[in-house]
């Protein structure tokens, strides 16, 4: 059924692929979106670190396989220990908040180290095909899960249900249907009546450039708004549930994501809103305790200060917004704690934000075998 | 000594002045800020109407003001009953939300409404003129009391106070100082070390074009957010306070404000951080009781899906951000509800946000002589 549904897609746009046999991938340059689709080659591993680094990928789970798949290109130049190491640290400075990428370069590592050095590297493209894979078949039971809640929601009123969402936890952030998008799409796909709030995610507004273009591929109705206009969205009872992806999660629960999801999980507990986060399994850091202690990356002011976008002319322009000299503060991602969330939607369903209950449905993570609720 | 300190602003511009004896006022056309400073006549009411409608002008005391002298300047021409009625129709319905803009234009008609006609314009020019000197002196008289509240948190720890604001109420919403700009405007003046969180407000960017170049014309140290950074920041422990603005108050203390200033009211209780609003009593609308039945206005979806700024070379460039037909959905301002607002900060003081605070402070706004608190 997954398979008819894959190939029932009627958008087919792939974040990343690797074309059978080949040595390199092919990625979306997400810099270009919403107004070109523009697709880049990504053949060494210098590549695939810039390439996350800019930003030309974005998105926890599919930094984590173009992570795997740099990887795999450095070995192929390479394949000494020191070389390995290299590459390895190269790739995991790019970005510091996501751990899937540290997760999937761990996951490489460990599985050629021990090989000799004329196996590594076919080793390591298997490796990372295996991650790109299995991310895909962790959308898709996302997905299924998520599509449950989404139809209590329509079978309890008429109308569309208003799902709010924030940033691109797209199929654009994955090497599938997405996290968060995946029970639209599929809601969509089946037929149930959507509407999706799409906050425009400032200042690289993902939301506008990446969210509202995958909305727009698969016809999915929605609306643009501002990020300071979800709160009172909210309000006005216009919002079934909101649902969002992450970037790390906590064993208790807490919630590293895209700055701005922890004053939406504020509206949403002022005004009732069901409050879901969309976590693969690799997204979660079993190794902390808590939230405070995730590294938030802070990115250049210039995204604050600039806004890139399309001139009439079709070219792209950088404006500057903002008085010569203006100083500004760009933290990437905020950390909403766990009782400001409803439920994490993982790939083996719907569980609570806590220590006990993550642990119970990850028994293998859980520390001293402790007893699940 | 409020006469000292105005001589003493080094920054010195004005959002609207009367040129002696004039029967027009110059504004700053806020639209080309913070790039340039333009300088445009009006000199009719047609005129002074699109300048509040277009946001050449806006804020709730200068609409305010440029509504009652466009009303003086529609008496210029035409001083018949019938006329009086359309220029106050006319200018009011510019924008919906903003209480000062119909509280003035009331009082002007009043003002004028038993001369004969040959007496009106006269009347409506001094009525006006009236208004904005009131208004500059409520601002100073809001930036003594804010002024306070700043030397307690100075009192209270070492370091710059952190003062977090959103949109612009400052000197180019009134025609004096500001509103919650004054306290920060005469604490800087007076040594106290201060730095301001200027969240950039779109989707209008106020923050951005307006608030960050009031700060550094005048020097107050300031660094620009992006709004969805603000929850964030209070989290972080760098606010010590919030001050905002307000377009229209409710008897209860409900405050309309500009869209993003419930989620940082949410964001600031869920912090600790106390929430300030500047208010002053033109903003208060007795005739409600509370904050729902507040006319919000939505704006054009452009506002969303365009933004403006400078390109490299200095030329202003409108760039889109959002794909070919997007939607998209633009409330321009939300109601806070006095539950999550720590004090509202009038010209006669700092009062709770309740009916009986505020009847307390404004007797003679009080319905049925209620005895206050």
């Amino acid at each position: 059924m997954n398979a008819a549904r894959d190939a029932a897609d009627p958008a087919g746009y792939r974040a990343l692929q690797r074309p059978a046999g080949a040595r390199h991938i092919e990625v979306i340059d997400q810099r270009a979106l919403p107004h070109a689709v523009v697709r880049t080659r990504i053949a060494d591993a210098d590549a695939a670190a810039l390439a996350i680094r800019r930003m030309w990928v974005r998105g926890a789970p599919l930094i984590g396989a173009v992570g795997a798949y740099g990887l795999a290109m450095a070995l192929d130049r390479d394949a000494s220990d020191a070389a390995l190491e290299r590459a390895h640290g190269a790739l995991d400075a790019t970005r510091p908040t996501a751990v899937n990428l540290r997760w999937a370069l761990d996951r490489v590592r460990a599985a050629v180290a021990s090989l000799p050095a004329g196996e590594r590297a076919d080793a390591a493209w298997r490796e990372a095909d295996a991650i790109a894979a299995e991310d895909a078949a962790i959308n898709r039971a996302i997905g299924e899960h998520g599509l449950d809640l989404l139809l209590q929601v329509a079978r309890r009123r008429p109308g569309p249900v208003q799902v709010m969402t924030h940033c691109n936890a797209g199929a654009l952030a994955t090497c599938g249907w997405g996290t968060a998008t995946a029970p639209l799409f599929l809601a969509h796909a089946a037929g149930v009546a959507l509407h999706v709030w799409v906050s425009e995610t400032r200042p690289r507004l993902q939301g506008a450039n990446l969210t509202a273009w995958e909305m727009a591929q698969r016809g999915v109705p929605y609306t643009l708004c501002a990020d300071a206009a979800c709160a009172a969205l909210m309000r006005r009872g216009d919002v079934d549930v909101v649902l969002v992806g992450a970037d790390r999660v906590a064993r208790n629960g807490d919630v590293c994501n895209k700055i701005g999801t922890y004053d939406k999980a504020l509206a949403a507990r002022d005004s009732n809103v069901p409050f879901y986060v969309a976590v693969p399994s690799p997204t979660i850091d079993w190794s902390l305790d808590a939230g405070e202690s995730i590294p938030i990356e802070q990115r250049g002011a210039d995204e604050v200060l600039r806004v890139a976008g399309r001139d009439e002319f079709g070219q792209t322009q950088v404006v500057s917004i903002a008085p010569h000299g203006a100083r500004a503060v760009n933290f990437a991602f905020d950390v909403t704690p766990a009782r400001l969330v409803t439920g994490l939607l993982t790939e083996r369903g719907v569980t609570r934000p806590s220590a006990e209950w993550l642990a119970a449905m990850f028994p293998e993570h859980a520390r001293g075998r402790r007893a699940g609720p």
